[in-house]
């Protein structure tokens, strides 16, 4: 594992050092980035042919089977990553990349174990996030596994799944009635009153919030790098991603960037096509593609079931747009009748019970095989970013679709357990 | 991949042949194990060395990577098996096998991958089958994936998700006012109502039962396999398994059987303790164990929130007392409060969401360290048989945890779906 070289602002370049937790550019607010010497990598990557790599990842490693190009620490892990690469029954090319294998049933399993590890090295005893729900049940989970308190803030409208891990893993839960970006304030509110109060450095809150410390990105940059060894190091034809926060996508190119650098992509390899999928009842991202802006605006009165999709304006929007816009792929929304639709679909044909924003992410495919922009024969990485099962109740809600009969009446278990 | 050399009743021995779909002896009406050439298995395998075992392996097989040792057929695959093995944070020598990473979130994905594999092999077109609920999840994908129509029944107050799951798949969904016991007899009426009217044996249902055809249990084989291999192939000291039908457990001995066959494990290695965890409102096997009887009797008025626990009287009663009982191992009971006092423990101190069934197993755990019978430095390896998640609604009833918020008043989505 390497040591990192140094955090690097995404937008001004400025270079801090990785010794203590940081959080944004100093100069400019931007999203920092971790970089190694690449140089170094590039070397010992070459000592090892791809047969050697394959040896050393076959024990269960998940994400931390690319430790050579993660910060040198010890995992805090729940067997996150190396999720399953599913061919389509239908469609050769298409690839449905099940994230929801993971621990809590989603990506942000990736993100959180390697924040968390970060976190548990720098000594941080709290961690608070602004959630739209999945990413404050991953960070209960890894908190958990780690001894560190976890304060979580979501809407009061996410799928029950989602409240009940919080509640379940001990975390401090705070369920708002409002969205994320509510979420997001009262987050920063906290922490700056804490700040104001004098509060010892050791109860101060870290806000963990994606692109707001440099970590959840690094960890989801191992989608990138296993997304390609499943296609026997090889990019695909385009990668549907769906874009709540759409960090992702970020750190899946960031992946591609360094896998060039260190030689692990044959030379003038052509990158995918990276398509950014949300749904219309909050689609600032493809709004901003459609009219050409270089970031989002504020999306007013988000509503979708896709429950991850509901965030009003991801602070890393301009990143997002560039990277679709050089890659030649699109930002496309689709609305929630569509999103039901290829659920069922994709369920009933495929065996795949798709998360609502992993829906959209089909849906759009499905609508670009259509237009005869995409053939079922080009190479398509799609990925399924939560567990079906994770929304139960949305799903069900969406579908009208009611319990036949009631649960057992009188449990045999009791204690009534108020949530803060 | 092996031929199947032939079907050996596990009661009276007889042979039959694997070239027609069968279910359970002519003879004894005992349930039948696929059986291979294990002297080619054994020559095959010394001409493989481990490391060449591990690259074939390295790629996203799932349960697949041991596709040497599994009837040779085009699997139908939805990503299952290859779980993660967590080392617990507090007790050195316990793993925990996270059964929950695999699709529809539990450990039959193994069974019913097998099992469809096989139907589909043989041209069959209705499967069906009683279950306690997950079986009834699994078997809906899986069909679904090999276009082959799901009868499923299971009792009506499952998990939401596993009715959820029935519905989205497309299935054909009976929820009974009853137990597993009850569907069983459903649908073994229907079967035999369909033979007496002479029904084309295309539209005939097959009965998909544990141990009553050979595959599920020689899909959940993999189990025994999977954790050999992730213990760098060796036994640990005891395997804890949650036991509602039982067949993981009896899967995992065949495998322990066949690898020991084949010379995978060093001659001469100890099998590790079985031990069969039940709940208190449903035990049968636990009750046969302390009783000194060599098969259960049928358990009065089941009740237990590990859903997956409610068989009152599971088919394969006398095969797990045998194993439980040559291994040194148990069977035992725990009540409801004490699994949902260990679901929060594992969840606060490890980050585990374990489903009720798995809380059993740790709860007994638990238990035996209390008592001394295990120390915290015993390799164990203890499976979380389903995710937590999928237990939302009865996890929380049994916490008497309710939605703070409601859900969206008015989602943006319609059509009512009226399951059969
Ligand atoms: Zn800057
Ligand atoms: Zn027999």
């Amino acid at each position: 594992m390497p040591q990192i070289a140094f955090l690097e602002c995404s937008r001004c370049h400025h270079h801090l050092p990785a010794d203590t937790p940081q959080t944004l550019c100093p100069l400019c607010a931007g999203s920092l980035y971790v970089r190694y010497d690449m140089d170094a990598l590039r070397r010992s990557a070459q000592r090892e042919d791809p047969a050697a790599r394959a040896v050393a990842s076959s024990t269960s490693l998940g994400m931390w089977r690319y430790a050579s190009v993660l910060p040198d620490v010890t995992p805090v892990t729940l067997g996150e990553g190396w999720t399953p690469m599913l061919q389509s029954k239908r469609y050769p090319g298409l690839f449905i990349k099940e994230e929801g294998a993971n621990p809590t049933g989603t990506f942000k399993a990736r993100g959180l174990s390697l924040a968390v590890t970060m976190a548990k090295h720098y000594g941080l005893k709290h961690l608070a996030v602004p959630s739209a729900g999945n990413a404050a049940g991953a960070l209960a989970a890894y908190a958990a596994a780690a001894d560190i308190a976890a304060h979580i803030y979501m809407p009061q409208d996410v799928p029950f799944a989602n409240y009940l891990e919080g509640v379940v893993y001990g975390a401090d839960v705070h369920m708002v009635d409002g969205l994320i970006s509510d979420c997001a304030r009262l987050v920063g509110e906290q922490i700056k009153s804490q700040r104001e109060a004098n509060t010892p450095a050791e109860e101060t809150w870290f806000d963990i919030s994606t692109l707001k410390e440099p970590f959840r990105v690094e960890g989801k940059k191992t989608m990138g790098y296993e997304l390609v060894e499943q296609l026997q190091w090889t990019y695909p034809d385009a990668v549907f991603y769906p874009t709540g926060g759409g960090v992702g996508l970020i750190g899946m190119w960031k992946a591609f960037e360094e896998m060039e650098a260190i030689g692990w992509i044959a030379p003038g390899s052509k990158r995918p096509k990276m398509y950014a999928l949300q749904a219309s009842g909050c689609a600032p991202v493809a709004r901003a593609f459609d009219e050409g802006k270089p970031a989002s605006e504020f999306f007013q009165n988000a509503a979708t079931f896709a429950a991850g999709l509901r965030v009003p304006k991801p602070y890393g929007d301009s990143i997002i747009l560039d990277i679709v816009r050089a890659s030649g792929g699109k930002a496309l929304a689709v609305d929630d009748e569509t999103i039901l639709a290829s659920i069922l679909d994709y369920a009933k044909n495929e065996g795949i019970f798709l998360s609502p924003e992993g829906a959209a992410a089909t849906a759009a495919y499905d609508q670009l095989l259509a237009t005869g922009e995409l053939t079922p024969t080009d190479r398509v990485v799609l990925f399924n970013t939560g567990a079906g099962l994770k929304y139960t109740d949305m799903t069900a809600e969406a579908m009208h679709l009611r319990r036949p009969g009631s649960l057992p009446k009188s449990l045999p278990v009791g204690g009534i357990i108020t949530p803060q």
